[in-house]
């Protein structure tokens, strides 16, 4: 394997009950901004939860942060932190409000003359100070609440880029899989599809004698692909939640990725039709993936063959077949939990988006993959498939 | 699963050559106690890289740390740390080692009327601050780079206990695989045998629907079986050498055990027949734990089974008899790379050893297992039986 340096200080807090322990690990003298998104908290009790815990505390709110969280909307957050001297963020939502915060984080100690969005997602600075945050995590799917992560997006040029900065780990992640029971449907599958696609980013790429990450990678897909149908046939199942749960945290924490290559590739366009079309995350990967394994096929084919024999149970023998083989049951189980996967299904025209993707990356002139090798006409001809 | 609270603010640092980047984390200001071992960094040529890397620190040096460290011992470094105000251990070692620079560091601060080993040890009062402390860890074998907890003896009253505190965890651990290159046979086959006992503690309990935790331990082992031969054959094989360190790491950094009750009798009888007759901590599992599994194998017979058909690839549909199997292919496989499994083998007197062990559990009250089903009584089966 390669070399590798792994840090995570995020406290997590996982199981039935544990937002009522907010108050054990924030300091009684801080002033809180809570922040959460468009409101369904509100609808699911955890809204409640949550001002019950900090009963006793200075709390100040800021909802409204939107799926794909706009850069505008948070700039209105940190002008609040700013004002009001707030000294910690209370992210309660999923990944979107958790990525948000963290921006919010970083921006509130940007003191520079430049845009905020600029200097960190454009120009890549890395944030060297934020104010403390934390979260309640409602939604199992970015793996944002055990990294130091976030994708933002820009409403006036129609961007949306990733920033890293360990400034703006979590200092705590309360996760309790029950607050999940209410989540739509579409919420679940959406998230079960994001978790899926991020170890396969980490994983599903070139052999560097890693057996262990690779166990790992390929124990969260067999245990999503395990329990997927439960929580689809019965939302209320609290250990396939907590299962489901605990595999999109450790999708997305560092440990299935340390010294090894990674892909994020099907990311950088998935995130390019949320970007043009406004499609969910979840499903911009679902389109895109399966395609772009597809066009990757002879460079992933060991990774693929070994994925269709560990996880899909698939007895052949030759790896480009079992690799082809991986692919189309990937498909299908994104398919059999409802996930749609074609670009026609969303009524995009695939000739038109993969003209804008290929256009913009030709821009600004980038290339994708663990080998580099997703240039603007190879994302062309993937998103002309999809 | 049940619910779980994970922290570990600890830096690892893995991979060739990584000791030239200690300066990189160590402020300058710092005064350092530098702690070891017998001195096989002298010869392996660590103790000059670690030297090299320090140039322009204060430097102290603490050598004479044995494998299993005694609390008389690190009394004497703790001396050292008050009297000349040292604000940084760092441990160059193995666990041995690094557990009794952990016990320093948690001892410098104490200033209690008790005797250190009585108070944190024997009373179990948890340390709340510490010293600043990081590593240079040449073994793999006790996963101590990546937790809170450390194993102390003490001479006087032939006692083997452990102690945790988040205040130890280490800053940082800097792993580099090539450092085991040059280990003593002996000492890289107790290490394996460390690692897969630690997984089994935490592993080979009872069924609380937790798959990915599973698939994790599942994985250390299959690694551990598949990589160990390598490096017995050839000490000198980077990736065999890499991989099995990280096994150590993993096996014991709380990832596997989360939300998963763990048994840790083979541990507590373990350490009792290494404070009666010296045996080398990997030899006292080695012996006890095939006989500890007959001993439990009803109850933990579903992941025994488990363990059988994923680890060894048992083809064998009954629980109970591939739980047998797995109990074999287990002991056979700690043969197979040169460990002795029997205390005959180590010119112990089993009856003798079984009362002996009874009788200072009975003293103590205590009893073990993930069921704490592992009475005085039952030990005495179990080491009986070895």
């Amino acid at each position: 394997m390669n070399n590798f340096e792994f840090y995570c200080p995020t406290r997590v807090i996982f199981g039935k009950g544990t937002i009522a322990e907010l108050s054990k690990h924030i300091d009684k003298s801080k002033k809180i901004l809570m922040t959460y998104g468009g409101g369904s908290i509100k609808k699911n009790g955890v809204y409640e939860q949550v001002k019950k815990a900090l009963e006793g505390y200075d709390v100040l709110e800021f909802g409204g942060i939107e799926p794909n969280p706009k850069y505008e909307t948070l700039m209105k957050a940190v002008e609040i932190v700013k004002k009001e001297n707030v000294d910690f963020l209370l992210a309660v939502g999923g990944g979107s409000t958790l990525d948000g915060t963290k921006f919010i984080a970083a921006a509130s100690k940007y003191f520079g003359e430049k845009d905020a969005y600029e200097y960190f997602m454009v120009e890549g600075n890395v944030a060297v100070d934020a104010v403390p945050l934390a979260d309640v995590i409602t939604l199992p799917a970015t793996g944002s609440e055990m990294n130091n992560g976030g994708v933002i997006s820009r409403l006036s040029t129609n961007e949306k880029l990733p920033f890293h900065a360990d400034c703006v780990y979590p200092q705590f992640s309360i996760i309790d899989p029950q607050v999940t029971f209410s989540l739509p449907t579409k919420q679940t599958i959406n998230g079960i599809v994001d978790t899926f696609v991020h170890v396969m980013e980490q994983y599903c790429t070139y052999e560097v004698n890693s057996p262990l990450q690779d166990y790992w990678a390929l124990g969260i897909l067999k245990t999503l692909v395990e329990e997927a149908p439960k929580v689809i046939a019965n939302p209320q199942d609290y250990e396939a939640r907590a299962n489901i749960f605990w595999c999109a945290t450790c999708g997305l924490n560092y440990w299935i990725s340390l010294g090894v290559p990674q892909d994020w590739a099907t990311h950088m366009i998935g995130h390019e039709l949320t970007a043009f079309y406004g499609v969910d995350h979840g499903q911009s990967l679902a389109i895109i993936h399966p395609r772009l394994l597809k066009n990757q096929k002879i460079s992933k084919s060991k990774k693929l063959a070994k994925l269709a024999r560990e996880v899909f149970g698939i007895n052949e023998p030759v790896d480009l077949k079992a690799a082809d083989i991986a692919i189309s049951e990937i498909e299908k189980f994104f398919n059999s939990i409802g996930m749609r996967t074609k670009l026609s299904d969303y009524d995009i025209n695939a000739q038109e988006a993969a003209e804008k993707i290929r256009d913009r990356f030709k821009t600004r002139n980038v290339a994708f993959g663990e080998k580099g090798n997703i240039t603007a006409d190879v994302a062309y001809d993937i998103v002309r498939e999809s």
